[in-house]
């Protein structure tokens, strides 16, 4: 399979048939481009999961309509500045002012148009300006790989820098691509994707088999990232499918859809990995490693555990080996297990180092730790020695900077 | 019964017959002192809860079966600087060695003797200085306040305030006395107490009433206060009742249990919020009250998940009125709600204020937001309108100094 699935410059654009647009609609940041557009040139099967916050904003609210029940969907539309979320009636009205103008121009209904939107809670997107933007992205849209990458730019809101990624795919019946982007950085939490993202491909492939797909690599990778813990009312992330690139449609359980889940499964780890390691302030990615738990339930929720804990995160920030944190943290998890018989490694680029063995501490050099805490990622491994089931989470330090940039977030 | 409850100047001595002691053991923290001891006269019904974190203390383990098994209690023996966690059969060790010296001189068993201790985890306590520290503190009992304040001082670790109360309690056949004391200020997140608390009272009550009182009061104030989200491996909180006032035993639930019940979760409540207000670098306490809601049990978790969010959090330090972030956490609290029903105010000493009303953003004052986020103690009031139901909880803001302080906590 790993000859079948190989990574290539580009994102959202690269899969036949999709073009992006971005814009500066100045709908609340000013000098940048805060709207974006992802365009298919035929109409695409959808899937996408979505926040499991009870507080929903009002473009989650019509999306998950939009991919449960339109045939296809055509486009999305996409802003950063405010999120859309508590913003009641004129909330949705919104949502759907942007779908029909969108779908006046593309030709469709605006049941088959997608829209997402990030910043602020609980302020009022401008109707007008997002309004006149929709219309403008519709003229601009490209199928350059610059407008996919100008896209994911400006989508982003507390990120430092762009995430997006593509790959091509070689399925029994031909070659097919899939590119994506998101953008994360704050209130990220492990339960749904916390994010948006958005991935295209223009593979052959059942609504219900891309959902299901999309379902079950989501659960390992964006489900396994938290920058702070908090869960967000955004969260978006969707598939688009259209079919271009020519394979025989995917349709069962086949070796063709184990390949295109495993490459589906790439795309959602590197986009979740590039988050975490951009959260909030973060001067590092942190990767906890459980391994040898008694079941992969119980290995996921130790992994989270540990990559929430804000002292882990802190001491992660000062390079300091203070590994009885991630003893407790392990500890107050709710899982049982044996604390006498946990190891604790920390490995980076610059060696790897045992600090616990058998759940007290080991006699390791402070020195040596202290080079390897020092890397721009470092992962913490686990041995619970209790079993053969794993799981990976990633987060990232807690800094100066996470406190500095939300304590004023909205000026 | 708000006659019968006086809060008064004192501590842990203020009970008639108890005496306390502190001592620079040298154990970890160099000029100033590190021990400190509790001593009752005579010997007392003893009741306590302890963490719920899977990777227990060694001290934790011990008092759980001195508090279960012990026919009675005499004395607590108390570091700070090392947690005596993960430190495995030679942590037992030091429990043993640390009870058995104390029970020598106080003519008891080692059965009969607490010990606590609060820290770094994974360290090692030197036995020598320990036993050492123990032989002085026996010493140096004393039954004035300022002994009990001074032990108050020598538990303390990254806290920067000492936190001692006490109260009379007019029952009906006489005045009994209760007094606490208690450390904590990281890794404190609410299920147990998560920090070292000791709570002192001459009254005589029952074994079972005061283990039942205890293990309800709890539940309202420690397991309602958060930090950082970190379940300590050893949070302990006991209740030493050495009936020398004199008063009728407490032996069933009577009008005096209602009161010394009253008593003790004032006395609980106190200690709470200062363990809050002092947290980690904190510059507010922050009281978050969500009211009207369905159940008690949906209220506690409701205004836990707002006092845990690290966005909530900063936006108190930064004196920042963005109550979407309010909204968010109520929302991936786990509790199903209608969010167009939701209330949120803001109120200090300078004032109050509706920020949001039936779940979006109300028209109000930003100035006036600020000024009333600028007080060193703010509320957040969640009305929910679905019910009866009413609970608070309390935390603090997340600040540079919380960084700063669990960056590089051992050195």
């Amino acid at each position: 399979m790993m000859d079948r699935i190989v990574a290539i410059s580009g994102g959202v654009t690269s899969p036949k048939g999709f073009a992006a647009a971005s814009y500066a609609a100045g709908i609340k940041y000013r000098d940048r481009e805060d709207m974006a557009l992802i365009y298919s040139e035929q109409p695409c099967m959808a899937a996408g999961v979505f926040t499991s916050n009870v507080v929903k904003a009002a473009p989650v609210v019509w999306d998950q309509q939009v991919v449960e029940k339109a045939d296809y969907v055509k486009a999305v539309i996409i802003n950063s500045g405010i999120a859309n979320a508590c913003t009641g009636e004129e909330g949705m009205k919104l949502c759907r002012a942007t779908a029909k103008t969108a779908a006046e121009v593309t030709g469709d209904g605006a049941e088959n148009i997608l829209v997402a939107s990030t910043g602020v809670i609980g302020m009022q997107i401008p109707v007008d300006r997002i309004v006149q933007g929709t219309k403008e992205l519709l003229k601009r849209k490209d199928t350059s790989e610059e407008a996919g990458t100008k896209a994911a730019q400006a989508i982003m809101t507390t990120d430092t820098h762009k995430k997006e990624t593509a790959m091509t795919v070689a399925l029994s019946s031909g070659t097919v691509t899939i590119g994506g982007m998101c953008k994360g950085s704050g209130m990220i939490h492990p339960d749904m994707c916390t994010m948006l993202g958005f991935i295209t491909t223009d593979a052959a492939i059942s609504k219900t088999l891309l959902q299901r797909a999309l379902s079950e690599v989501v659960q390992d990778t964006f489900n396994m990232i938290s920058v702070d813990g908090d869960t967000s009312t955004n969260d978006t992330l969707v598939v688009l499918a259209n079919g271009m690139a020519g394979n025989q449609e995917i349709i069962a359980e086949d070796e063709d859809y184990q390949t295109i889940k495993e490459a589906l499964y790439r795309i959602c780890e590197y986009l979740a990995k590039q988050m975490a390691g951009d959260g909030e302030g973060a001067t590092a990615l942190l990767e906890v490693t459980v391994q040898k738990a008694k079941t992969k339930a119980d290995a996921k929720i130790l992994a989270k555990s540990v990559v929430c804990s804000s002292l882990v995160k802190a001491m992660i920030y000062g390079h300091d080996a203070n590994a009885g944190r991630i003893m407790c943290a392990l500890g107050y998890s709710g899982v049982s297990f044996r604390p006498e018989k946990v190891d604790l490694y920390f490995t980076s680029s610059a060696g790897k180092i045992l600090v616990f063995q058998g759940g007290i501490a080991a006699d390791y050099s402070e020195e040596e730790a202290t080079k390897i805490l020092s890397e721009p990622e470092v992962t913490v491994v686990v041995d619970m020695h209790e079993g053969d089931a794993s799981a990976t989470a990633w987060g990232c330090d807690l800094t100066y900077d996470y406190v500095k940039i939300n304590a004023d977030y909205r000026s």
